[in-house]
């Protein structure tokens, strides 16, 4: 078979501070859209993209010890991610061509992957596909999984979530009314708050940035305290909450996207509110509850469906503007869920 | 009745910084060594008193919103705390003259405890009283419950035990051993670290005293990385523990000797590890976990009389030394428990 061109992005090299674009360069190279016989590939078409934060780590270069839960990207390699794709030829028994997938792919138009482990066939395609890279792929599984397993909710509970309005964030909250949950978000914009409150049915929402001392505005939204912080960004945020905590309070630390971009990590002052109020901080990574997964997405796609969980995405169209989409993570320029299309078909 | 004599130790004021001696006044007033009928209490006469890092938080101005567990000390009243008393006069159905109890009385030889609530018989006379100011006491049950029930240990792990040989961390690195774990300890001094080594049974310990770099020293200790953190310090030390934590690992936030002095906390920055490593980090409290206790007595009294596990204390005599004895903790003064001998029987 002949070979294709292929438009991809690299990264270019290991990073302190903020990403820009240019720390990711566009490249046409070519492929065969063939895999190897008996390599056990499956060579994909990519379909969208996803842009999390998470990457952000992956662009440091490593220290010895405290190496990141997914491998480093590669100077001069192309970007890897979540991503939605279509297999285009396979050697692998559990996949055939036409199927639709998600799991890591990278940041071209066809990708040969090489191993299979993390990807996964799309279940049901009675919703938009995009929602792979998010509501019912990684995201989803986060906040489903991080929500109900690692913060054990009960009814009534008063819950905080921060980034709220993120891909993760937004379904913290609706998790969280589902279940019975009294849930206060916060973002850094007033269009951010406004969805919060009027689309994803948060009980209140405000805008961090106006605010100048987050202590006393959580105390405003929480004159009882909380009892469970969905935890996103980190540094000045979590200390506003621990000074909140109520007693037996739980934290689920699911990311820090305020931190990722520092070289010196802010420090955190108020961990013996951990120890005053029996709080228990827990980190985690979706990763280690893809057990969960069919029950997540069988209920996830019912309560879509029924309308119970609305869904928010922001799309760039074309490979080209993923660099600048995945910078904009970091200062918040996105509404929703960032998702690339690289091909809707 | 006539009263007698009380010689008495009052709170000064509220402090901030290190406490001082005199931030502790010695008084004599007198008292009634009968208790008022119908009112439930007991008079006891106290023989050992516990100095414990806890009372240091209890010297700060209260701010709303973020009490302690424990009532703070009131200014121009007696100094309140663990102790092993005998009881001289009871309105009590559950106690009686002569009965021996533990819990928390005044700084005084003789206290009027109004209500009994946290006041316990001492079950077994066969060890010394003063133990249970320790091990069978509350540092011993901080030990035992934050060990067996908040750090879920299993054989052949690897633990930490900063503080390791005070009250709590002597106990808790015998308990490590008992199940089958390697245990490293840390203490301030040479003297101590041969304690933890040659009579506590620690595989090994270290001065962090003598060590530039904490981060280094642990990677050293545990080549392997940490799956146990049983945190008596916080600052620099938890932020060392953190980078070498292993994936699944478990922190018990018992306290942060460390911060406890400060006016402004030692921020912590590498909190990140919580989630690269998927780390729980518990605040506990041993009053969460009084149903324990009759298992751990049983079970402790049984290991001290096999000399399955030891004990150091560190004794000062008369009530007059109280203040100095408490005050020696910050700086590391006492070797082993810290018991003020008020009087032997």
């Amino acid at each position: 078979m002949a070979e294709v061109s292929n438009k991809r992005i690299l990264f270019k090299e290991y990073i302190t501070g903020a990403p820009k674009e240019t720390d990711m360069v566009p490249t046409v190279g070519t492929i065969k859209l063939k895999v190897p016989e008996g390599s056990k590939g499956v060579l994909v078409k990519n379909l969208y993209l996803s842009c999390d934060p998470y990457m952000r780590n992956l662009m440091n270069q490593p220290i010895e010890g405290q190496e990141s839960y997914i491998l480093p990207f590669f100077p001069g390699h192309v970007v890897t991610g979540f991503g939605v794709s279509k297999v285009v030829d396979s050697d692998h028994p559990n996949f055939k061509e036409g199927d639709y997938v998600w799991g890591i792919t990278g940041w071209e138009e066809y990708s040969l992957v090489p191993s299979t482990d993390a990807l996964f066939k799309i279940p049901f395609t009675d919703v938009p596909l995009s929602y792979y890279t998010g509501v019912l792929g990684m995201p989803g599984l986060t906040a489903y999984a991080g929500f109900h397993e690692i913060c054990t909710p009960k009814k009534g509970e008063y819950v905080y979530v921060s980034a709220a309005s993120g891909a993760v964030g937004q379904l913290v909250g609706q998790y969280a009314k589902l279940m019975g949950c009294y849930v206060v978000g916060s973002a850094g914009s007033k269009e951010k708050v406004d969805l919060l409150k009027n689309k994803f049915g948060f009980d209140e929402a405000f805008n961090y940035k106006e605010e100048t001392d987050l202590v006393v505005t959580l105390k405003r939204y929480f004159p009882e305290g909380i009892d469970i912080y969905f935890e996103n960004v980190g540094g000045p945020m979590l200390d506003a909450a621990l000074l909140n905590m109520r007693v037996k309070g739980r934290i689920a630390a699911c990311g820090l996207i305020s931190q990722y971009n520092l070289e010196k990590q802010d420090g955190v002052h108020n961990l013996f509110m951990l120890i005053t109020k029996r709080v228990k901080m827990v980190g985690f990574l979706s990763m280690d509850h893809y057990g969960s997964y069919p029950e997540f997405v069988e209920k996830t796609r019912s309560y879509i469906k029924e309308g119970k969980i609305v869904y928010v995405e922001d799309f760039v169209e074309g490979l080209e503007n993923a660099p600048k989409a995945l910078v904009g993570l970091f200062s918040g320029r996105n509404v929703g869920k960032q998702v690339v299309v690289v091909a809707r078909e």
